[in-house]
């Protein structure tokens, strides 16, 4: 069974980047504590793959160094002519979203991170989210990029589990109940 | 000194209501717990005055019974003509909210609850409030009225604490930094 989850960081007012995409505030150095990730380490761990968004791919393609060189990336474009070249383990999605799921299967992941604003909030949308992992940032940026979308139905989820940090911020695991 | 406090609930993407202002989502039977209030007793029990948005409080003037007997509630407006006619304790505050604390001073009141969406806004806005409790639902709403508004500058909080409630809300104590 292949299971589709977010793991992401937000202001306290829901928004995951600035207007221009930035997310210096995220990684200012009050918010440090030294041999301290927040899970994310643990989190990699546990997953077999990462489904992401071609805004989100294009920006990680810039980075040095290559943060996932360790795991299969499967970029999602709703372009379907869409190639990019990489040297990374990639491949390319740009079929439509509910043939994501056989497709992971038919590869054999059971474990996927879901990373990118709108692909997470189209995935969830689809009613193929699973789980989402919360990280509140203590501060209220005012506008920005919001992690959440307009839906048109309420989307009940199930709490998992709350963990305070000592630089404030604050983590949520929720199941999305389908 | 005097100390302004929100504390409220809102939906997991940020919303206090719904679009027509209904908080049914919130009273749902499945997150009512025997014995439990969320705290808000003991809240109560260290405020010595609420001040309320006028539309808040002509909302909660048609509860039965009205909730606020035993507390002086003050009641603000922009419209510097507004009147209201009521059996409970309440007062009228209709200038610039710059001028709330020094009103307050003058009351002898020292912890006062903020209660009201846009008053709530318009009380962060202006470097007012000093705390801020948020209890999170373990809901998307999708669409509603916003706890937070949009705001030109970043505004930085400080955690306190949190703690989470069998039925899944998480509850989260900021101050506000000024």
């Amino acid at each position: 069974m292949v299971s589709l989850k977010a793991y992401i960081a937000s202001s306290l007012d829901g928004f995951i980047a600035k207007k221009d995409g930035s997310v210096d505030w995220l990684h200012a150095e009050k918010y440090q504590l030294e041999k301290e990730d927040f899970g994310y380490e643990r989190f990699m761990e546990s997953i077999d793959c990462i489904v992401m968004g071609r805004i989100t791919f294009e920006t990680v393609l810039q980075f040095e160094p290559y943060p996932f060189e360790t795991v299969p990336v499967i970029v999602v474009s709703k372009n379907p002519n869409y190639q990019i070249e990489s040297k990374h383990q990639i491949s390319i999605f740009t079929r439509p979203l509910r043939e994501l799921v056989p497709f992971l299967e038919t590869k054999g992941y059971q474990n996927v991170y879901v990373d990118g604003g709108k692909l997470i909030q189209s995935i969830l949308m689809e009613s193929l989210l699973d789980t989402i992992t919360i990280t509140q940032i203590p501060i209220l940026l005012g506008s920005g990029i919001p992690l959440f979308g307009v839906t048109e139905n309420e989307i009940e989820l199930k709490h998992r589990k709350t963990q305070s940090y000592p630089n404030g911020f604050v983590q949520t695991e929720y199941e999305i109940l389908k």
